[in-house]
């Protein structure tokens, strides 16, 4: 196909009006050209081609260096994948079986489109940044939040972080997103960020509170073109049978017309694999054939102008995982590492001096949130330093009262030590033992 | 250091006045944050480390899921490096052991930083867009030129293309770049490009070209402080004995104080790892300590907000050639079947009927381009589409009238026919043998 700008917007606009309604300026001049990627993809299989700017041994195999070949057990085509360029939009068979992945219990009736392949999380988040941020765009940001997400669309974008309070009393506030639109103006699009598990807080909502979450969201919609943003970093990790597992997005995917859900998710935590950088962004709208081609030359369009293209190796190593078999297997034994640490931290956290340190709703996820009570007037900075100085131990310190503890990294039987030292900091701060 | 923003900007204009000027709005704004990253670097060492949200055993080492550790024959630290997440700048050893790759036989006099990791040479230059691209910026490329540059900085960042012929009555010109800026507002920082051995045309130029275009650069920085990107994508594949292989780079750094010698390199195609996307971004300014951390903080502010951190798998890998000793020897092998392909495809080119194409100068890198004369009136989309459906050859298209053969792909013999064959269609569309 022979498309322009005006054509990719014009098909976008026609299959999915609320996504093209929500686009930045970047967004609207997005468009993948037929270049050379394109036409390499078409000269594919012919006996003389000489279109793409890759090395190869003249039949289509990589030429990669021994001592570097040597570190992979991979051989045939699988090794050149690893050391070839990936198609744009990622390898094709990655793209199907992460798809098949992501949709493990999902009903045949709910639309997602095919991922496309992200060097990771964050720049999967980057891109939905590029594609629906910019100057005079709300961001909703239930609060406290994983700072990247400032950066990522704020700093980069112009975009206005709004925020409002993840937890109120000390429970989940399933009205955070809707509360923190409330300001932006009538009828504006708008983003929002769902993070389950959530970071900082290693929280994931109970049936009820996500269906409270839903409607809320669903409101909003009512009122304004939403990109609902899941950040499924830490998929899967709920250590409480009783609370929902799967992703969000699949109960806002087709819910209403004027909601995209967009899924953000990839093999860093959930494959524990964080040095690999393979992400996937999947959207949650029924886009017909024509749109759901329109919005992949756009996507392919901002990986190629920053990425050139998605990483082969780390895709061809998850995809060896993918194919075994045995990733759910495989992936229950790092789970059950991450769910004897939060046994092991849970009773160190019930003993803690509500005084000095209030714990926020934990149950999934690599972190436990310590909210530092406000009477205290501690700045977690403080904090940290000293427990740096003087515990042998680091936390991450959050503004403007909080503090971050990383139960992914730390062996169960240190953690209950690692709580007592951080409340000691605390309680030595506050005066307390003076 | 607690730094702000206006700190590292202070600190940046003092110790790299043009290169602060010609910093773009977005890289006024960037700015790395003490968060989580910052935080976890000053809790390494201790016994209680819950910084960072990174899946260990709890002594740091990595958990990889076993159907994908066993596509890697690395053990210890580098298996864990390559699950792991590297440090946001990269690796400090690759970085370390780059520079040194990169500064084989550099005068110890002439400046340059530490190099940053990027994902691939594209994200080197997506981020030199982001750092000084920006509405009303100037950038002068050369044409013909690697299309990307367009949507990397053009695209994305509004930035506007400047461009003058690169060549002249079939020769080489040094003075295009100058003939790009000159109607550029005066004083204004503007961005050059600088690509050798180039795409799409294979040309590394003569010691007497280079010198004039040193000279011309120069020049052009007495009136505005200018960046020069020197993209190294094909550094050192020069076939032409008498012809420098070295970067301009070297020549440019620390030769005038208003020009910006900025080198964007890696091992996509110095070391044949296409699939790694690991690339390297290298400035060419005696910046002095503060002013090297104001810039990496930047850098990594940027690197944070659009990828997370970089590709440690491919970072690894790529440390096992530069460690082993044989890089050289290595890739002088690879060297060797590019050169043979060039001595294969040069005989004919020179058989060519100048009437229907015209080879540009051909002495390096991984592609020929052949010009259609203006007054055969042909469009190279049209000559494309031709030779693939009726000569079983693909080969790329670019506007004007240009067509790109990469010798990388094609294996040495086959080259002598895919010249024939794209000859033959040349002839058979401008009508010379109806």
């Amino acid at each position: 196909m022979s498309w322009n700008t005006d054509d990719v917007n014009r098909t976008l606009e026609a299959g999915a009006p609320a996504l093209y309604a929500a686009l930045s300026p970047l967004g609207r001049r997005l468009f993948y050209p037929p270049d050379i990627p394109a036409q390499a993809q078409e000269a594919k299989g012919r006996s003389f081609n000489g279109t793409i700017g890759i090395f190869t041994d003249g039949a289509g195999g990589a030429v990669p260096l021994p001592s570097m070949a040597a570190a992979l057990t991979l051989d045939g085509d699988d090794r050149n994948r690893a050391f070839l360029y990936s198609p744009v939009p990622g390898i094709r068979e990655v793209r199907e079986r992460w798809r098949g992945w992501q949709r493990r219990g999902v009903a045949a009736s709910v639309p997602s489109t095919l991922p496309v392949v992200t060097a990771g999380l964050t720049h999967g988040l980057s891109m939905v940044a590029d594609l629906f941020g910019g100057e005079g765009r709300t961001v909703a940001v239930p609060a406290p939040f994983w700072g990247n997400y400032r950066q990522t669309f704020a700093l980069r974008t112009g975009a206005a972080v709004s925020t409002a309070p993840a937890y109120r009393d000390g429970h989940f506030h399933p009205g955070a997103v809707a509360e923190a639109l409330s300001a932006a103006p009538e009828g504006e699009p708008a983003v929002a960020m769902v993070n389950f598990p959530s970071n900082p807080g290693g929280y994931a909502p109970t049936r009820g509170e996500r269906d409270e979450l839903r409607r809320t969201l669903l409101e909003v919609a009512d009122r304004r073109p939403l990109v609902v943003v899941c950040d499924d970093a830490y998929a899967g990790l709920v250590y409480d049978p009783e609370v929902p597992r799967e992703s969000m997005f699949w109960e806002l995917a087709g819910a209403h017309e004027r909601l995209v859900p967009v899924k953000v998710d990839g093999a860093t935590k959930e494959f524990s694999f964080f040095g690999g950088r393979v992400g996937f962004l999947t959207f949650g709208v029924d886009l017909g054939e024509e749109a759901a081609a329109a919005l992949e030359n756009k996507l392919s369009s901002l990986v190629r102008s920053t990425l050139g293209s998605p990483v082969a190796l780390g895709q061809t190593i998850l995809l060896q995982a993918l194919r075994s078999g045995k990733a759910e297997a495989e992936i229950r034994e790092v789970f059950e590492i991450a769910e004897r640490r939060y046994r092991a931290v849970r009773p160190a956290l019930d003993d803690l001096d509500r005084d000095l340190l209030r714990p926020l709703p934990f149950n999934a996820g690599f972190f436990v949130l310590l909210e530092i009570p406000e009477k205290l007037g501690l700045d977690p900075q403080r904090v940290r330093r000293h427990l740096l100085d003087h515990h042998d131990t680091g936390i991450v310190a959050i503004a403007p009262r909080y503090l971050r503890i990383a139960t992914c990294s730390v062996a169960a039987d240190a953690l209950p030590e690692l709580v007592r030292r951080v409340e000691r900091g605390v309680r030595e701060l506050a005066g307390l033992t003076r």
